[in-house]
C-alpha cells in the first residue's frame, strides 16, 4: 500500500519537479567601479534582475556583481578564478577599460594596447575552456562630450576598437556600450556637457545610464542567452 | 651747376626710390619643430615664399621662421622678446599646442588647460602692444586617423577648441589648421591610417601637408594681411 | 588759544608718533596649498606671528599669506603682480616645488627643469627689482620615508637642487626645508613612515611640521631681516 | 669472442661515458633589453660563459639569454611558458623592474606596485613548480648620479625593495644589482655623472657594467648553484 502511493503520487512529483525546475543560470558581471556600483541599490545589475522578475525568468538566472574599484584587464585576470570560475558561471559579462586607459594620466600605470589585448584574451581563453558564454562590453564613456574634445576620447575609442576585434576573434558577442552612450548623447546632450546625462561624473552610471546599460544588457542577452 | 644736378637728377630718383620701395612687411612664424622644419628646404614658410615670389610680392614680405623643437606655450612667452619681438615684426603667425598636449603623455609635463590659455593670452597681449597682427593656428593633428582613435585625439581637439575662443577673445584671425587635417583626412584617408597622408608621422609635414598649410596660411594671410 | 594749543600738543605728538611708529614691514609668503593651510589656524605663519609676539616684534612686522592649492612655479609666475607686488612687501618667501613634481605624475602637467629655472628666475628678478628681500625654500616632502623609497624622492630632490643653484645664482637666501625635514625624519622616523612625522599625509604639515618650519624661518630671518 | 670484447671494453666505456658527462644545466637569464644585450657580444651572458670556460665548467651549462627590449613584468609572465619553461632550465635568473617604472614617466603603462608583485610571485611559482632554482634581480640603475636626484630613484628604490621582499617571500636567492651600483659609484663616481660609470646611458651596461653584473653573479650563482 505504501510503496504503491509512493509509486503512484511521490515518484511522478519528483518527476515533474525535475522537469519545471531545471538548475538556475549564473551570469556574472565582472568589472570595475562602475560594476561594483552596478550591484548596489538602482544599480544597472539590479535593474537586469527587476527586469527578468517582471518577465518571470527570476527563478531561472544568478545574476552576480563581481566589480571591483579602480580595476583593470590585470586585474580581472589574476582574481577570474576567485571571482568567476569559483562561480560556476554559464555566462559572463566582461566591462573593463575605463581604468587602463584612465591610469594612464592619473598615475601612469594605464595598461599597454598590445597587453590589454594579451590578457584580454587570455580571460576568454579561460571562461571559454569551462564553456562560459562571453560577452564583451566597450567602455562607455569618460566625459560625456559630443564633440569628441572629452580629453581621453582618442584612447578610449582606440581600446574600444580593440575589444571589438578581441569580440570578433574570440566569437564573442559584443555589447557596445560605447556606440550606445555616443548615440544617445548626440541625440540627448545638446549642450555638450561633459556629465549628467547617463552618468554623474563622466564615467558612473546615474539612473538613466543604469537604465540603458541594463536595457542593452538584456536586449542582447535575450538575443542569445535569456530564454 | 652742382646744384641743378642735384636737384634735376638725383632727388627725383630719391623720391622715385621711396614710392617704389615701400618699406617690406615681416611676418614671423612662431612655433615647435613643425614650424622649425618649415623653414628649411620643402617647409611650408619656404612654399610660402614661392607663392609670395610668383605673385611679384616676395619684395614686399620678409618670412622669419622661428620654430623650435620640443616648444610649449611657455617656451614661446619665454623667448617671444628675443625671438618675435626683436625682429619687429607686421604680423605673428603662432602655431603651437601639440607638444602642450603630447608632453602630458611622454614626460608628465604637458600643459594645464588654464595655463596654456593664460600664457596664450599674455603672448598675444605682448604682440598686440606693439601692433603686430595676430593669427593663432589650431594644432593639425597627432595622428590622422579618422574615427578618432589616434590616442590623443581628445585633449588634442581640446586644446583646438582653446585656442579658437582665444582668438575671438582676442579679435586674433584663426587659420583652423585641425579642421583642414580632418576635413583633407576625411576625404583622402580612406583607410584610416595614422601617418603619410599630410604626415611624415602623424605630426610632422610631408611634402603635401607642407603644401595644405602654406596654401591655406596664404588664404587667410591674403585676405587680411598680403595685399 | 586753539592753534596754540595745536602748536604746543598735538604737533609734537605727531612728530613722536613718527618717530615711535616705523613703517611696518611686510613679508609676503607666496607658495602653494601648504602656504595656504600655513595661513590658517595654527598654520605655520601663524606660528611665526606668535613668535614675533612673544619678541615684541609683532607691531613691526606684518605678515601675508598668498598659497593657493595646486599652484606651480608658472602659477606664482601669473598671480605675482596681483598678489605679492600689490602688496609691497619687503621681503617675500616663496615655497614651490612640490606640485611642479608631482603633476607630472597625477596628471602629466608637471614643470619641465629647464621651465621651472626660467620662470623662478623670472619672478625673482621682478621681486628684486622693487628691492624685495627674497628667500627660497627647498620643498620639503612627498613621503617621509628615510631610505629614499618615496616615489618622487629622485625628482623631489633634483628640484630642491635646482632651487639650491637658483638660489646662489640671484644671492637669495635659502630655507633648506628638504634637508630640514631629511635630517629631523632619519632622528624620529625610525620606522620609516611615509608620513605622520612631520606631515599629516606626506606633504601637508602637522602641528609639529608647522612649528619646524616656523621655527626654521624665523632662525634664517632674524638672521638678515627681522630685527 | 666478440661478447668478451663488448664485455670487457664496450660497457666500460659507456658506463665511464655516463660518469663523466652528466647533464648539461642550462641557466635562462629571463629581462628586458639590458639582457637582450646582455647576450650579444661583450654582454654579461657572454662574460659569464668566458668565465666558466676559465674554470672548464662550459661544458656543464648552458647559458641562455632570453631579454627582450620594452619588457615589464607582464611581458615576462605572458612569454615564459614559450621563451623559458620551453628550455626546461634548472635555473633563471630574473631582471625585471626598470620598464615597470620607466613606463609610468615615458608612455603612462608603468606598473603598479600591487600587480608587480602579484604577476612577479605568480612567474616564480609556476618556475618553481617545474624545479627550477630562481634567482631575482634588484633593477641595477635609471641614472647613476649618487646623490639621489636621478629623477626616478624614489620609485625604483621602491620596486627594488619589493623585489627584495619577494625573494625572501619565495626563498630566492637575490642578486641585488641595485646596491652593487651604488656602492660602486659611491666609490667611483665622484663627479656626480648620471652615465657612463657602469653604463652607457643611465641604464644599459658599458663594458665596466657587464664585468660588474658578470663578476657578481659568478660570485652568487657559484654558492648555490655552479659547482
Amino acid at each position: 500500500m505504501k510503496t504503491t502511493l509512493i509509486a503512484l503520487v511521490i515518484v511522478p512529483l519528483l518527476v515533474l519537479s525535475f522537469i519545471s525546475l531545471p538548475a538556475k543560470k549564473t551570469i556574472v558581471f565582472f568589472g570595475d567601479s562602475i560594476t561594483e556600483q552596478g550591484a548596489k541599490q538602482g544599480g544597472y545589475i539590479k535593474v537586469l534582475e527587476k527586469m527578468l522578475q517582471d518577465k518571470g525568468l527570476d527563478k531561472s538566472y544568478d545574476l552576480i556583481g563581481a566589480g571591483i574599484s579602480a580595476n583593470k584587464v590585470y586585474d580581472l585576470y589574476l582574481r577570474m578564478e576567485d571571482d568567476v570560475l569559483a562561480k560556476s558561471p554559464d555566462a559572463v559579462v566582461i566591462w573593463i577599460g575605463v581604468n587602463d586607459v584612465w591610469h594612464k594620466r592619473t598615475s601612469g600605470t594605464g595598461t599597454d594596447a598590445d597587453k590589454f589585448v594579451k590578457f584580454y584574451n587570455a580571460i576568454i581563453k579561460k571562461l571559454q575552456a569551462k564553456n562560459c558564454t562571453v560577452y564583451l562590453c566597450t567602455p562607455a564613456a569618460i566625459g560625456e562630450k559630443t564633440d569628441y574634445t572629452n580629453e581621453l576620447d582618442g584612447d578610449l575609442n582606440k581600446y574600444a576598437a580593440l575589444i571589438r576585434n578581441i569580440a570578433k576573434a574570440n566569437n564573442c558577442t559584443l555589447i557596445d556600450l560605447r556606440q550606445l552612450f555616443l548615440n544617445y548623447n548626440l541625440k540627448n546632450n545638446p549642450e555638450n556637457k561633459d556629465r549628467g546625462i547617463l552618468t554623474t561624473d563622466g564615467v558612473h552610471l546615474n539612473e538613466k545610464g543604469n537604465a540603458a546599460v541594463a536595457d542593452e544588457m538584456y536586449r542582447v542577452l535575450s538575443q542569445s542567452f535569456l530564454k
